[in-house]
């Protein structure tokens, strides 16, 4: 079957290599999409970094590169083991993590933190950008009829804000302010998970009038930080005092000084982007005013589990504006992966399918 | 009267200054013993820094220096306003701080962050390094007479350990492990408060061998990050995991990178430390183990009332050995402020006092 494979940096192929074979857990899986992440975009550029290297296979597919690429992805079901509750011609999302299920944090329901953590898509035994994939059933969410399979695969991107929005643990995101800086994929998925969990007050600080313009549909306001004094802006629409929460989705220094500039005293950061560059805290903020600095990475059972729910509850209006561009496996070098080294600002999420038919 | 102030860098004179007139609302204390603060070293060394200059006052006392030095200081009444519930000869701790008691923070009762904050000693309107002092009433704890008034100024240093260890959120500290990075005053003041709490796993990293003799006669362990991984024995002593919490009393870049790799998942990282350097988030600890940093600033009216009480309840056992010089204030530069700078692993405190008998 097709699938497309990490060979090293720049250099992504489709390949062809062999059906798998599920074991008596799994579910075999054809995929229907799946969506290119930031993460396969650092790995392509500047990889492999999550993808494992040959001297260091990973802990437990104990593969190394060349893997087949793509997480995030939905797919139906075309043989279920027996026992389950899937029959073939289901709609799955998938949680594509790999976790030992056994180590201290897997017992202590941080799967996520899993000390062999992992993800089908770069650490080995498989992926979304194939034509199937065999998981084990109980990382298979069936989906009603009513959920649009060409957005099902939106749900593992939200499923990365919901966990971090749900990591601040507040109980009301009505009374909430907050300011998303960097208005990417990750930046727009919080603002879908905000929103579905009511929050009324959501900023977002992003540089490229593109981004800006995607984001101006969907936030209540939004910041161009080269122009404009963010924290400054955030302050006068909170009667001074600043926001409650801020998500970093960016990643760069500059970020996390307006970030932490903007918020109120007791106020939250909460960082959900990998950085690239050395993360310096602005003490005089963190200090003075008695800040908290969090991360999120990536999403639990529990959390993943909420968001294919709110997803099926249609908490996520206009989740359809994530979707910028569908494209053929053939084509993911050139209209996947270099569009989004070249036209990064145009899109928000490509899709990929190995169904010709379907784009 | 006498009182040592600061004239500049490197520059404490005692000098001879009119002693304070109360105000009505105010109480006139004779001061017993005043302490000496890091951050009194600081100014001293790299000043002025909080202490206010010429070209901007303090907002409330509208001072800059010279102003007269020391906030750990308590003292007797000497005159007190009618109506009060304190009496000439009443030995009394007070809480040095100067806040505005009207802006947001204030009446969010976080009076520690005060849009004005300043303290008495650093910020003008008199310091505990002199004869007597003017303090509103409010500020004036009463101690019993059960209390050894040569030690009560110790109750601020503790104070600011209790407000960082309050910040903690933690419900029972008698399950917790706690690491301290710096064994200084402020980290020994910390021992103290968590012992105070119950805490059975206090384990301390401090490098020089005098200050790591002082800490082993009162935390569970002592290492020297110059030799020992501290990460890995934090971890052999916490099932493998790491410890609970980590309170930074020392503000220096290993000191951090250590401390995030002695954290177990999701544990805490607390900040009370001002650092003279760029704080560096080491990224891979903070996402990968989700950790949480915080920051601890001073203490509030409820912290502080809570520590007095604590002191008189006999709560910090062992406290006396907080005081390792007592002298003269004529002495202050010398035998004070100089010998710090020479001798400062010798010493935790150093107490003051204008009452020449006493030393």
């Amino acid at each position: 079957m097709k699938a497309a494979q990490f060979f090293g940096k720049g250099d992504i192929r489709v390949v062809d290599v062999p059906r798998p074979d599920p074991k008596d857990t799994e579910v075999l899986i054809d995929i229907e999409w799946c969506g290119i992440c930031g993460s396969d975009l650092h790995e392509y550029i500047q990889g492999p970094m999550t993808i494992p290297r040959k001297e260091r296979p990973h802990a437990i597919t104990k593969e190394h590169f060349p893997v087949t690429m793509g997480h995030e992805f939905c797919g139906r079901v075309s043989k279920a083991p027996s026992g389950s509750n899937l029959s073939p011609g289901q709609v799955v999302m998938v949680d594509p993590r790999i976790y030992c299920g056994s180590c201290t944090r897997c017992n202590a329901e941080s799967t996520n933190a899993c000390h062999s953590w992992g993800f089908k898509g770069l650490s080995g035994s498989g992926g979304g950008f194939s034509e199937a994939v065999a998981i084990d059933a109980k990382l298979c969410y069936p989906l009603p009829d009513s959920v649009d399979v060409a957005l099902a695969a939106l749900i593992e991107p939200l499923a990365v804000a919901w966990h971090a929005v749900e990591l601040c643990n507040v109980s009301d995101w009505s009374t909430q302010s907050t300011l998303i800086v960097g208005g990417g994929p990750v930046g727009i998925a919080h603002i879908f998970v905000l929103r579905a969990k009511g929050c009324k007050q959501i900023y977002v600080s992003e540089p490229t009038s593109l981004r800006a313009e995607q984001n101006r549909q969907l936030a209540d306001e939004v910041f161009n930080p080269l122009i404009t004094n963010v924290a400054e802006k955030c302050r006068e629409l909170t009667g001074g005092e600043g926001v409650d929460v801020v998500f970093d989705c960016a990643g760069i220094q500059k970020g996390m000084d307006a970030g932490m500039a903007a918020l109120r005293y007791k106020g939250l950061y909460m960082n959900v982007a990998g950085w690239e560059t050395p993360m310096v805290v602005p003490q005089y903020h963190l200090l003075l005013k008695e800040l908290t600095l969090k991360a999120s990475m990536a999403y639990d059972d529990k959390h993943f589990a909420e968001t294919v729910n709110a997803f099926v509850a249609g908490k996520f209006e206009g989740v359809e504006k994530m979707v910028t561009s569908r494209i053929y496996i053939d084509d993911i070098s050139k209209k996947g992966f270099d569009e989004l080294v070249t036209n990064k600002d145009q899109h928000i999420k490509i899709m990929v399918t190995t169904h010709k038919d379907k784009v």
